[in-house]
């Protein structure tokens, strides 16, 4: 009998979504980072989200309530700066065993409160319920003016690949990025509103998963160059830099890609606007969908695969 | 050490929903069947419910798949037709362990994809993750002309209350109503559009817990009539009809309040537009919050307590 594990997460995406049934006004169903849909008379599109957070998956019992509530609010906030939109409400799901000490459910939603209030979120409630583990599920309400939702699918060949910040080693011993990092709302916006981006998501687990869902989507290739890839500090001390600013997953910075012709007005007013966050290319978009390389500093070149986390597939570390 | 057992989940929500920071466009935050907000240009007003379905909670392991999916989409659909309004979109979070069959999983999803249909909605996606145990949890999005939602909160002194159907036993054995119900779409945008009900929800935990939730949010009290309660014929069957009609939950039926002075064309309009639906005229709302009487057919009264499912509280069948 088949069962999740040998289809894993993608598989089941894949076999399930195009059966999703969907509505005329809905411009871009299951399988980018927020769902968008045209509202009537609404001078902008809406953004929709959904993200779980489930203890020994995304924290474990020791992380900091407080944390895993801002984690939780940060991961949809995140998916909404991904479309370039601005977040606006939260819908919560809290699932918890009867025996929950009740200073963890209050550092949890003071943790997603004080998430709201930095992001100007309401939260419009959302649901409890009795369960084995400890899990919030998030939903993000967002909008963007009509048209301007830059889409998974819009790479074209030629496009250079950007990523922000640094990659890697978010859950290295130590590095708490995964629970404290900044979405890249205004990054997200400006990409957007400037329509530098042809096509944009966040790294949520990792470039070598992530990147081939944003290629297949385009229905492109990729050549990536190693040397570029910009590694985080928990990376860089480790003793496989590459593999962690690959493969680990949670980032949560943006990968996107800007037409070649673009290339210096962007990076120019890119300086300028975020003197302090690097926006770094680390490849070209390619025509042909199976043609995904990685350039090593060495002059060599190895297929891109495939890679970081998979629910249903990958074990825990 | 304080645990949510000790709080249950009233406790829990009085704590925590006064405190979720909300935004100036919002009609009605937590508290209610749905959240209702306001979007610019449109005109309607937008509602949010979230909805977990959780295997052991709200379905056994035995369980239809098929019918599972079939139940978390008719619980949203429910919340949106307890407001007056229209569903449109669904997003999904599903969280499975890995050992979790394809058939099963697939099942859900035909379940869900079958009730989209019936109901006209998209789905718009969502998210997947691991976890032990199988869930769904449910995002529905509605709309419904502007300042015509109907509220918990609008029941006033004198106002007669009504519930839809029958009540009572939707878990007794042989019984499917938990699963099979039919949301009461039509007959909530019937009440809302022809402005008969001043305060509206729909019967998930049952009456003895459901109706003090909307007199706690309108501040009234209720002269309830034993006798006049609708029994469902699983509940008439058993050996305490009118327990099961008060606290099994999962009935999925309207309770809402009509002003005196409408009664009469209420209850022929209902006729003539739903003539195989019973609309029942089980009590009155008083002016006092305190006074909530149960008056049984031997002309006695009993006061009428919080009954019925509350999570963290309530042990398992």
């Amino acid at each position: 009998m088949k069962t999740l594990r040998d289809i894993g997460e993608n598989g089941l995406l894949r076999s399930i979504l195009p059966l999703l049934p969907q509505r005329p006004d809905t411009l871009v169903g299951p399988g980018d980072d927020c769902a968008v849909v045209r509202v009537p008379g609404s001078p902008d599109d809406w953004l929709f989200t959904t993200d779980p957070v489930i203890e020994r998956r995304h924290f474990l019992p020791e992380t900091p309530a407080r944390l895993v509530g801002r984690k939780a609010i940060a991961r949809a906030v995140s998916d909404i700066a991904a479309m370039g939109g601005t977040p606006l409400w939260i819908l919560v799901d809290l699932v918890a065993p009867a025996a929950t000490p009740l200073s963890r459910i209050r550092g949890l939603y003071d943790g997603m409160i004080a998430a709201a209030r930095k992001w100007n979120l309401g939260i419009l409630g959302g649901d409890t319920a009795e369960g084995d583990t400890l899990e919030l599920h998030i939903t993000g309400v967002g909008r963007i003016p009509r048209h301007t939702a830059v889409l998974r699918s819009g790479a074209r060949t030629g496009d250079l690949v950007y990523v922000t910040g640094t990659l890697g080693g978010a859950y290295l011993s130590g590095n708490r990025h995964h629970l404290l990092f900044d979405p890249r709302l205004e990054a997200g916006r400006f990409l957007a509103e400037n329509h530098f981006a042809t096509s944009m998501m966040d790294l949520s687990d990792g470039l070598a998963a992530d990147l081939p869902r944003l290629l297949d989507a385009s229905k492109r290739g990729v050549r990536l160059e190693a040397a570029a890839i910009p590694l985080s500090r928990a990376a860089r001390q480790s003793s496989h830099p590459l593999r962690h600013a690959l493969c680990d997953g949670e980032d949560f910075e943006l990968l996107f890609t800007v037409p070649p012709r673009l290339r210096a007005r962007f990076e120019n007013a890119w300086k300028n606007r975020f003197p302090r966050l690097p926006a770094t290319r680390i490849g070209t978009i390619l025509a042909t969908p199976r043609q995904r390389l990685l350039h090593l500093s060495d002059g060599s070149a190895i297929p891109f695969r495939p890679g970081g986390y998979q629910h249903f597939l990958t074990h825990e570390p």
